[in-house]
């Protein structure tokens, strides 16, 4: 007997159609014979709406009350999908974060879990029900108050409650088939992966794949829990995401591509701080600046110093919700800098190339920038990580540079990939 | 400084604009200097609209399941009147039926409370803060489920934590100035009552009365906590609900008018047995079958038997919901209590008044059918208390039937009722 945890994304159960659909497939891996906890998100738009009601009231609400408000979106889908899988004659009982052991510390709005006791769901597996579990949200010993992971919580919210309960797979169920080589609106030709090593997901989350949470991600690797994302849409067997170190089967589900996918992010922008003194110092003040405005700094090129003037360009990404703060930060410290101007720049693109194979693989990065050339695509800031290679472009020539890259990778498949309406948390 | 409970209902939060107008309303009664509890239901009509989402999903709703669904509701406005309330510059914390220590037993849908340990509610006292409490919900320590009490159930909520607080005054908000001799819709020329008894309030509530819950009332008296009724809607003084018992003015604050109120209710039916063989124990047996079907009988009358027959008739009134089991049950059962057969009757009306000084006045039977006669108006069955006469008459002239009363009886005012949109809960 295998144990299950499954995560059911808002889409998934967007209205009481969508629910009994769930509740049948939940059923079906019961009666399969496996024991099954399954982490459930708010119906579709639901935490919105929430958030809109909140900001009707007041402009900043209270976070531990905020936390307290949203928290009633998962209580209703998971109280709903109990319900109906009760209603097919299967037990089932529905668990609040609090319930289910997701201890977190205090940090409304994006509690880091701190403990998971899942006795209860224990205690319900034994006795034959399927636990329902609320995603996204936790409890505070410190506080005793509610509180929430932050967004995409609920995935992180299953990959934590299997690794608790030791479960032989966390399957991720959202409206896509599966992990792609590439955003499938965007290449039609992508093809969707069979494996894939949680190494790779992370760098691929991280640079835009929107498909996994990238803290569930992380929580996955860091305590060897296999994924299964798949589509709650259709039967097709999706993509496994593995740790090769723990896996008994070692590297020998390589992909053939040397890269498993391009990613694209359209999230950022790009500030320049120009004419910057060439002195040692300079840049570490800069970036200080920046990180006490909390802003998230991504990629960071430094050019090379013109000799003449002593006087060098620092560029850097960050997401476009930092900008401002960013850019007020640096200008009230221009003086102390010494810096000449700031540019600000938000219609950038960022394409990335993952792959595991890139550690041995030679001739990656020039095979990149060759077709990116060859698609008369101008690249702005490189940066690369062992596994990965990111390219700044202009926004507008994103999606050309990503069916480009696609190609020239040998990524392409046979048909188009199918894609399903709605999104996911 | 006093510490008073507020309650108020669906309708006085059921958009953002009437909770921050609602959470105004607490803030003045904080910034008078009194330590504020707040019990607070469902926004609107949330309630219902997740009882048919629940009855989308499945006929018949998994109890458990249900009561965690309906719980959302108050978590959803319990947090928006907190957030409200912080915005004004007031501290306030919202706290769950489990949090504030609202210990039930595991009857899901219309569980008792068995305890209250409001020590979190203390806590956020002491420090200043308004506590804002889910009303109708509540938690079992035995199945460490959540529960709700039922409908109507934040009144009791606010009483029980007045009681276990120690409350100078429980306020319950409603859509109505207080209560009143009769429902102002049917009477233009009621009057809102400065104060009436526990009693006669648990006399009028049984008798069809809206405006509290019968059960609240019950906890009020037992536990000596004084209710005050008002509008959310105004700053009128509403209708004071004491014991004259406990009350330090002892009755000095009896109503010049021997009855306190009329009331009317159009909820039941009567159904009559025809031709019961007048032997002893016939009667019994035929309550037997009833109660065995958990109707509610309210009304019972037996006619005199007639002496050429040996048979008499035996009527009750019930609940129009508990009609057809009812009548099923004494079908089954004809042979062995043999009598002739049933009539079925759901066109009645009942009319209630209620009065303490009912006790030591005379007269007031003869009054009663004497302005029912002068109205045209025939009683087809009569039931009495202490302080409560009860007359059941066609469902047509209900209405008529009340003014008569209410105009025979003195209760008529000056002017005219005002009368709010909107129904409590």
């Amino acid at each position: 007997m295998s144990l299950i945890v499954q995560k059911f994304g808002g889409s998934s159960v967007a209205d009481a159609e969508s629910i009994k659909r769930v509740a049948k497939r939940i059923v079906e891996t019961r009666r399969a014979g496996n024991e099954v906890v399954v982490a459930v998100s708010a119906m579709g738009d639901t935490t919105d709406e929430l958030l809109d009601l909140a900001h009707e009231v007041t402009p900043i609400p209270a976070p531990r009350e905020l936390d307290m408000l949203l928290t009633a979106g998962e209580r209703i889908s998971m109280a709903l999908l109990a319900m109906a899988i009760r209603s097919l004659g299967y037990d089932a009982r529905s668990f609040t974060g609090s319930q289910a052991g997701m201890i977190t510390d205090a940090q409304h709005g994006a509690a880091r879990i701190v403990d998971v006791t899942p006795g209860r769901l224990r205690e319900a597996l034994d006795q034959g029900a399927i636990a329902i579990v609320a995603g996204f949200q936790g409890f505070s010993r410190e506080s005793r108050d509610i509180t929430t992971l932050g967004r995409g919580g609920s995935d992180t919210t299953a990959v934590a409650l299997a690794a608790a309960l030791g479960a032989d797979v966390c399957e991720i169920y959202t409206d896509v088939d599966g992990v792609f080589t590439a955003d499938p609106r965007v290449v039609p030709k992508a093809r969707k992966l069979d494996r894939i090593t949680s190494e790779e997901m992370l760098e691929l989350a991280a640079s835009g794949a929107k498909v996994l949470h990238i803290r569930a991600v992380e929580y996955a690797r860091r305590h060897g829990v296999t994924l299964h994302v798949r589509s709650s849409f259709s039967y097709t067997e999706g993509t496994i995401v593995y740790d090769p170190q723990a896996s008994p089967e070692g590297e020998t589900f390589m992909e053939e591509s040397v890269i498993a996918g391009v990613a694209a992010d359209l999230s950022e922008a790009k500030i320049t701080v120009v004419g910057v003194p060439d002195i040692p110092g300079a840049a570490a003040k800069i970036f200080k600046i920046v990180a006490n405005t909390n802003a998230n700094v991504d990629m960071i090129v430094q050019n090379v110093s013109a000799a003449t003037t002593g006087r060098t360009d620092i560029s850097f990404t960050l997401p476009k919700a930092d900008g401002e703060k960013a850019i007020t930060a640096l200008r009230n410290a221009q003086e102390g800098v010494g810096f000449e101007n700031l540019q600000y720049d938000d219609q950038i693109g960022k394409l990335a190339i993952v792959g595991n194979a890139m550690r041995s693989a030679s001739g990656i990065s020039a095979k990149l920038f060759e077709s990116l050339y060859d698609a008369g695509i101008n690249i702005e800031m490189i940066s690369t990580s062992e596994i990965r290679i990111s390219v700044v472009t202009r926004a507008a020539s994103i999606n050309d540079a990503v069916r480009a890259v696609h190609t020239a990778f040998g990524l392409d498949g046979e048909g188009d990939a199918v894609v399903h309406a709605g999104t996911g948390r």
